[in-house]
């Protein structure tokens, strides 16, 4: 099941309407057909970059439905149902499996610090309940609790369809580990982008990644060449695309996409407060990266 | 104002009925009449112990009325009413105020790491909604979020209602930098329980605790033998309570003071998964400590 | 034996000729003088402050032997003789113990990562080749190696002479670990200037200071203080000289003492290259911080 | 100039006497040879591997001048000269000119935390004494010192004979960093031996490791590997080596490097105390990894 996943992993954002009370769904559709039409192999909503996490639980449910519906299996699709309680990850867990989701996506969020046995456990509850396969996610930065890759492999070796591993630590030995102790068995995925050359070096099946919103064609040729294995061709593609990666990482992936698609031509409103949206300034740079990218 | 609040706050746990799916407001009663009878200056509902993070709307907004009810202003409150979006903050915030909080507490919780105007912005929206004060809190073990001395101190002078700083950062050098830069005019609050000695020696006027659940006469004798400026009692008394502090803090402040209330026969559930009630061991290493304080 | 040592522990500088290439014996024993007349109960030789680590074998005893013989007994003595290699370390402790030193301070130092029992075995060898006791000394800043209170501890129980620790790592609850892991029966010292009142507060025998080049009434007044168990005088004291003690930390210790020494009338020279001496403005605030304090 | 060094570039240890007292020159020369034998591009003495910064000022000399006559050209070389104090780096630097180095590496070693300004002026004073260029080593973990690639590119442009990097933060996103700010133009190294193929892969001019002298064959042909473009072979070949890499750093480069060159029959003795020397079940494990490699 899990080679179902490879490639480029399209990161949806959810548009809201001008007051930022509504999800903005016609332009949410507008946006996924773009991934599509860009070429992802498949799309993941709700996730950091589709702020989940600012959306109340009928909010989600919705966005979550339409997603699925819209996409209607023209790629897979990974629905990421990270909860702070067990009780409700499990929850939305059901409903994307419900409303047709290949797989779904899970960050041990957390505001008490989570002891290994709890993550496991937390891990563990979701995938009895669920039929289909988890990629496990692992973000200290957005979650505050960073998973050794043994804690990972010991997840992977509990939980029957926990398959699959996105790495977004930033540290590529982490990647190492993955393979060397996996044994090559346990597919991972790179969620950090700039380090997506050598993540796909080190092995990783897929890439992860918002920046599919902006320049789908360049993420998936740096992918093609590295399957291609031409190393120059890699190399030069990754710097050509690594300034509007870094960019977008740190300007923040809802806000900076949002302000990519609209100078696309698409509006997908604000971030939701207290997230600020990108500033002039940072649009005009912005702009300018995009405009030496075509 | 703002010197409502000083010596010993107390936090409420939120009990959960045996299944956790419901709060216990009987329980919950309970154990805020134990802490008024236990001495303590003012109570804070709804904090980190009070597991807020881990309610959804509905369950939070009946915890916090029947909290400010049940007390009925025998002693002053400070709600906690934090939460990832600015809009659901100012609506927690302004339902406190109708329910007759004194003054509600704001920690600036993350996912997406936020820039210093973005945490400004949302402290003055929260403090342009109510007519209330607001007690600052900084944690940046669960919220992700460090907010520097002189950004507390920008953040204090802008908003005209944020009038006091809780630091848990657990370094009492920024106690020491909010006293001088804040001129002795900024009333800070320590929750930090390790620290509960040193800060009041650097100038809290508050200790955000825990602990008063179990340890009530403690905490208040510590509280008094300082503001009567006696070291060498207030030493004695800070390394007696020393080991539990340290043992509610390792151990995750829900899950030991709900085992501590147990031991001491108030029955408040288990915290909420993916937290794990403390284990047998610990069960039997909270109970030695509190004989020995008793 | 540990007893000895109490109180403030005045740091010396160790002065060089204006080009400085030789170090200037005449200026040391000046500087010496001044911290006896300023009352510290004792000093310190060959410290961080007095840039051991810059010295070559033989200034290093040049400056020891000097240091020895001028203080001539008046007060106890403890000289630092760290060094990368355990066989020049414990040439550098007989060395000391033959002028007449009354202790030595032995912090370990590291290019090479040291486990713990590296550093067990390097504390065992030095303290196995001298007669006088050793003050232990954990600083992670200068060290890059950063010994926890259990590793200490088990050096105290397994090497009879290491009688003392000096504890600079900042974090107050090293202090409170060392009073309670050692029962009370280790004596520990402060050597974290902005730490001076709470490490008092929390039991340390002593303060380790190179401000008592510059301030010896006020480090003195603020031992005493605490000593006559009158709290809101030390705390007044404290916050009085704090600008003072924040100013020589983050400015360096060599540095900025030798700066203040110099608006004093007496020149020790600058500290050695790389070491920049403090530069006009930093000058210019360091009088104004004097100027106040007298 | 800076061209002369790509590909692998061996370290050399320093072999000690039995008694640890002496320099084994007889050995150090057998295991010079050894690294030329086995292909590397250039050699590098008196390094972290080298323990250079475990020896007086005699010994060093000696030494350097020892590996300069014997390997007499045959390689160019690059002499590590770094010291606490910028006089002694100067003297140690000319020294190494003098014996016909082609070139010297500096680490910003230090006791007191260095500005940027005063690294900037410790590079351009040694700059300034020698007529040979220099390669700026960044190794936060054994100099305490991080250097940001703003600053390394700032010290290139402002002293004249700085013409390498040599990067061992760990972090690959500074070798991006480097490529991208330096335009393509300062050569970089990469001195973390776990990231010898993404350094590779992200434009690094050669890879500086001790584990030349125990398998020079598997680092040639990865370096080879990605000169040829060939990206899977590239990453088999480094896979094959990690565990061994991942060995040596964690163990220690001089105490796992010394017992792998006497398992291959060359006693170098043990590295200087307070180092220990690899134990038996690291001899055991080391021998296991050699095997598994042949």
């Amino acid at each position: 099941m899990s080679t179902t996943f490879h490639g480029i992993i399209g990161y949806t954002v959810t548009p809201f309407s001008t007051d930022g009370e509504q999800p903005n769904l016609a332009a949410l559709g507008q946006s996924i057909d773009r991934l599509i039409d860009g070429g992802v192999q498949s799309i993941a909503p709700l996730g950091s970059t589709g702020e989940g996490a600012y959306l109340n639980d009928r909010e989600w449910s919705q966005v979550a439905e339409f997603s699925l519906s819209h996409i209607a299996r023209r790629v897979p699709t990974i629905v990421s149902v990270s909860d702070l309680t067990t009780t409700n990850a499990i929850r939305r867990a059901r409903f994307a499996e419900e409303q047709g989701a290949d797989a779904v996506m899970v960050l041990p969020a957390a505001y008490w610090k989570l002891s290994e046995a709890e993550i496991l456990r937390h891990y563990q509850r979701i995938g009895d309940s669920i039929g289909i396969p988890i990629m496990l996610y692992n973000n200290p930065a957005t979650s505050g609790t960073d998973m050794s890759v043994p804690l990972i492999l010991r997840i992977v070796a509990a939980v029957e369809n926990v398959t699959m591993v996105k790495e977004s630590s930033g540290d590529i030995q982490r990647m190492h580990a993955l393979h060397q102790l996996g044994e090559g068995q346990v597919p991972f995925y790179n969620g950090c982008n700039p380090l997506a050359l050598e993540a796909f070096i080190a092995g990783a099946s897929g890439w992860c990644t918002a920046a599919a919103n902006l320049i789908p064609a360049l993420n998936q040729q740096l992918y093609q060449a590295v399957k291609g294995n031409d190393l120059e061709q890699a190399r030069a593609l990754f710097y050509k695309q690594l300034p509007l990666l870094e960019f977008i990482l740190k300007g923040g992936l809802p806000a900076t996409i949002k302000a990519g698609l609209k100078l696309d031509g698409l509006d997908c409103g604000a971030p939701r407060a207290p997230v600020f949206p990108l500033d002039d300034a940072g649009i005009g740079r912005l702009g300018a990266l995009l405009e030496q990218l075509r």
